[in-house]
């Protein structure tokens, strides 16, 4: 065994290890230059110090963080429960290595490449429009609780995104192109749109608001973390191609039915209750009252979408559907995500029966029409019910909390917001076909047709979920 | 499709829909109204400039209702493992849309029927002893965030008592009729109670003070949350009837076992969790530091239960049965969960025990005595021990607290606790007997034989829980 | 019945019974008489106006604590997944009642004897360098807001430890010597060794200091609860023996797969997210902002060890194996549980890696060298990795939080940590033997043959996990 070959391993083991090889050389570099230059407040004395209310601050973001990274319980329960049990190992085994590469890249790169010019905490202080560069592995001035407690709590924003993804891609791909795919967005393709949003960068900074009049604000990332997330599972599906029997030789659609549906639910409620952590955690301060606003509408928006989806189907086939209906709640909360704190409560119910029925609608469009086979419907829970909360926030943001839509009167939030849609819905379809593609003819994205027929929990795990000889 | 009227639909359908359209209407008026009018402070900036430590009352209050919200999971869990398979979507789909419908209930009525007239924030000042008259939609003046927050904390609590009916009445009712009581228990029964204990009603306020020298306490609801719903269970469970097959010709009584113990102590364990928010977190208060206590008080409580019950049984069967460990544990909690303030930590462990005992004899009350059949056993777990937890105040408040029960010397409060006792039972019996036999009698409440046979999963939800050809 | 004879009881039940009386006799005589004497501050009022940051602390303590909790779920999941069907029951009746024992334990004895003269709290002032005596009960002056709000903090710590040895002793041993065992070990084993190293002991406090230079440091419990943990575990599972099946007649190894990979990937994330606490909530001081820091080392180091245990497997056998992602996550975590507050992010990777290696290699030493049956890997986990996380303190710590090692220039803090990590061994093995022998040769510790042929589920509890007549 070597640490770069392995034999009998494919043709593009090698050079992937070897450019690892480079980055963590890289790092070491980095890193031991990092240890013996100056550090900004890395125990945190100066900062209580300067703040003695921060503390409420730090407590508020980092339980808020832990939420979000408890959302990936929900996503492992949510779409292991959609596919079929011949799978289950092959998804949860990428659920729990896509948030650590996930992680890792972001603290490596990704982070850096968002925040960087944003000033956001000590470190983070160069970068342009379009990109950001300082902060990488949180070394020298970035060894600062500030920067480190923000890190933690972007850090799990950029798992979640690249988690929506494997549910889409779920029974037919391979685990180590899912690996390089997870990687790569968390290093570039998330942190860029990001930085437009959040990092200072052209969108959500001072570019668009000299141009148009209007900065496009998203708040806790119906756009930067749903609809980007939700866009590249809508490529990833397309490029990988559907299921062996999803689609019929004449087209026809058939239901592949998911194994557990125990699971869908609880796995919804795991995210629904991490999203109080997403949405509210997103004021990034805990002496910002305006939290107790946010929950509310988060709640409200959940319990509106899943109300109207399950109505939507008791209207159509006298039956409720349990996955729809908690599809709906994931709609309704993906949709408030982008405007809830910038709305009243009667909006955040508005806000979540729209989403519920943009993603009902979303879903049949991208599966009877675009032919796209998307296992647990991710691409239009989050990438649907997402391009709507951008564009809500323009319409009922109140104007209570900084930002004033429609209903307040102002016409050019509204525009700012399509701006913002229509950017992220580009920039994730056009870097996730490139990335997808790039891996299916590099490394190779779909596993082979005997593997997808017996599943792949024992040609790439060597396990299986459960055991036949176990099970008494 | 109409929205109105679907083709072969019962003849319940068209009424009950018009309500809910004229419910919409107003509203939809009440709102646009409402958008208008003055608001106190949304932004929260007001409140956190005249309280500088309101962060840490905000930050506490909205962390412990996500995890009271995190308890539906729970029940989910446990109620799903406690019934047969071939229920189980069924059974989930009530979880999803009982606390969605509770949560949009008490939004647009109930908080306001509960606590107007209590001046808890802004907006809540019209009540009188028996119902409160202010706070609907959370609009106009109540559009502020203290108010807004103690929403949340509360609709959470009023989603928990809907939810722990839905084991009582599992594997029989029809999902529309459960819906139906789901928002009428939030709107109307659960707050009404709730305003006497909670909202400056007579029985938690002057009035029974008045008259008696005590006024009732139930810190964090065994009596308002725990014995609401859990004779609401018992009187839904009598109502509907017992499962086809639980009780033999003569009367005999047979085990219809569940068909997942693991979901049961998974299901348990957040409960037990979450159940830290639903008791601490009732001081709505970060800034009080008995805080502490009630936290100790609640896990020996549970602790103590969950050995009681176990060892009760080891001694009678010389077995330890994980599903009456597993209720001990939660009869512990429900009866701590009044007292959990006022008492010390040992105190807690003799309540915890007395639960058990108590919840044990009461499930084999009305399984063989009442010849009620309860498949989780909710009404003994909630209602039995949560009369046991009303009146546990009255003997161990010690005084540290601002209450003060026969250990300190002072009979007149156990006398407050019965009547407070009394009055829940008798309310929560005669509310739930009106209401099921209301909707017995109008859209019809068992699903009819040949569903129950089959199972409920594919006639009203079209699911299974676990599809035979997606196992493989 | 009796409360202290059962027809039929196995010889050890009346004398034990017989102790349980005498100590429940001994407790109420020193409740009732503390009932009566003075207390500190058992409401909080003197103690939020003596500090008013105050609430800060009690809401992060005990909001961490809360999460610590919640880790029984994860390993009820992880142990319940990684054994066989027929003994499921069994597994989580162990976990519901051995957190409720060792609560109850560390109630009673286990906090006095290890904060004992520690002065964390009122009532906590005598003890000496080996044991502490005072806090019995949480009565007297003890009863107090601040020695409370610890208490709940440090027994779910406790709790913790005594569940890791569940999975080990898993499959074959009697429910009934695993009360007992849990019992003794959180009144007795884990709360001496605590007492060294943080109730002002001689490993953590000025004895070891000053015969060496440096007093041992454990930030969180590498070695009070993962090294003790993993060694009794081992201890455990020695003395009980292998179960049936897994050692052919010449030695060799079979594997004896778990029954469902969903539940042990659950069960991983949900340790993730209670880790969060555990580590960060360590600082008991929410106005400490290098809690910051604590949140991305502990997420690093669980990110890296899932990455390495992934990687190598795929190396080895071009294969990625969940179980062993999973297990490298929890062996990163435990590693960086000592040094968590004194490291940089970069080191925590460090941790990590090496963490995940070394328990791979100890999984393996243990099962094909020591030919001891380890169901769940809990020895490998939490003993072998956690002596590398008290070591890495002595390696890593950069001075920045009070703690320098070898890569800030100090050499004798490396000593300080390995006789903890030395004594921490010694202790649990020796105790850990002793203890399971006693149990062995007095009540009986392993299951008949023909039990554990047929899973104790039956036997033991009268339950089924999966009833066959409940699964349609």
């Amino acid at each position: 065994m070597s640490l770069f070959w392995t034999r009998g391993a494919p043709r593009w083991v090698l050079p992937m290890r070897a450019a690892a090889a480079v980055l963590l050389a890289l790092a070491a570099v980095l890193i031991v230059r990092g240890v013996v230059l100056a550090q900004a407040d890395p125990s945190g004395a100066a900062t209580i110090e300067a703040d003695p209310t921060a503390g409420v601050t730090f407590v508020w973001m980092l339980i808020s963080g832990a939420l979000v990274f408890f959302m990936q319980a929900g996503f492992a329960l949510l779409g292991a429960g959609f596919i079929r049990a011949k799978n289950t190992v092959n998804y949860l085994t990428k659920n729990m290595l896509d948030f650590a590469a996930a992680g890792l890249s972001f603290w490596a790169f990704g982070f850096a490449f968002m925040f960087g010019g944003s000033d956001v905490g000590a470190g983070t202080s160069l970068g342009n429009g379009f990109i950001g560069y300082s902060g990488f592995f949180l070394i020298n001035e970035a060894y600062d609780v500030s920067t480190i407690g923000f890190w933690f709590f972007q850090m799990v924003f950029a798992a979640t995104t690249a988690t929506i993804v494997a549910g889409a891609v779920a029974e037919r791909t391979r685990v180590t192109a899912y690996l390089a795919y997870s990687f790569l967005v968390t290093a570039l393709v998330y942190p860029i749109y990001g930085h437009w949003m959040w990092g200072g960068g052209w969108l959500g900074g001072d570019a668009l608001e000299s141009w148009i009049g209007a900065a496009a604000v998203d708040f806790a990332g119906s756009g930067v973390v749903h609809t980007i997330g939700g866009m590249l599972a809508l490529a990833g599906a397309a490029t990988v191609g559907a299921r062996m029997g999803k689609y019929g030789p004449n087209g026809e659609v058939n239901k592949l039915p998911g194994h557990n549906m125990l699971y869908v639910v609880i796995g919804t409620f795991i995210l629904f209750f991490g999203w109080f952590g997403f949405n509210a955690g997103s004021t990034v301060n805990g002496n910002d009252l305006r939290i107790a606003v946010i929950m509310a509408n988060t709640f409200l928006a959940g319990a509106a979408g899943a109300v109207t989806a399950a109505y939507v189907r008791l209207l159509q086939t006298n039956k409720i559907s349990a996955a729809d209906t908690a599809n709906g709640a994931l709609a309704g909360l993906v949709a408030v995500t982008a405007p809830c704190a910038f709305i009243a409560p009667w909006a955040a119910i508005v806000v979540g029966v729209v989403g519920a029925l943009v993603m009902l609608w979303g879903a049949s469009f991208i599966e009877t029409k675009l032919k796209i086979d998307d296992p647990v419907g991710a691409s239009s829970v989050h990438g649907v019910a997402g391009v709507w909360g951008l564009l809500a926030v323009g319409i009922f943001a109140d104007g209570t909390y900084g930002v004033s839509g429609f209903i307040a009167g102002n016409g050019i939030q509204f525009v700012a917001q399509l701006i913002a849609a229509v950017v992220a819905v580009l920039w994730a379809l056009v870097m996730g076909f490139a990335l997808f593609n790039a891996l299916k003819y590099t490394m190779g994205l779909r596993a082979p047709p005997d593997e997808e027929m017996s599943g792949l929990d024992m040609p790439e795990h060597g396990e299986e979920a459960y055991p036949a000889d176990a099970a008494q």
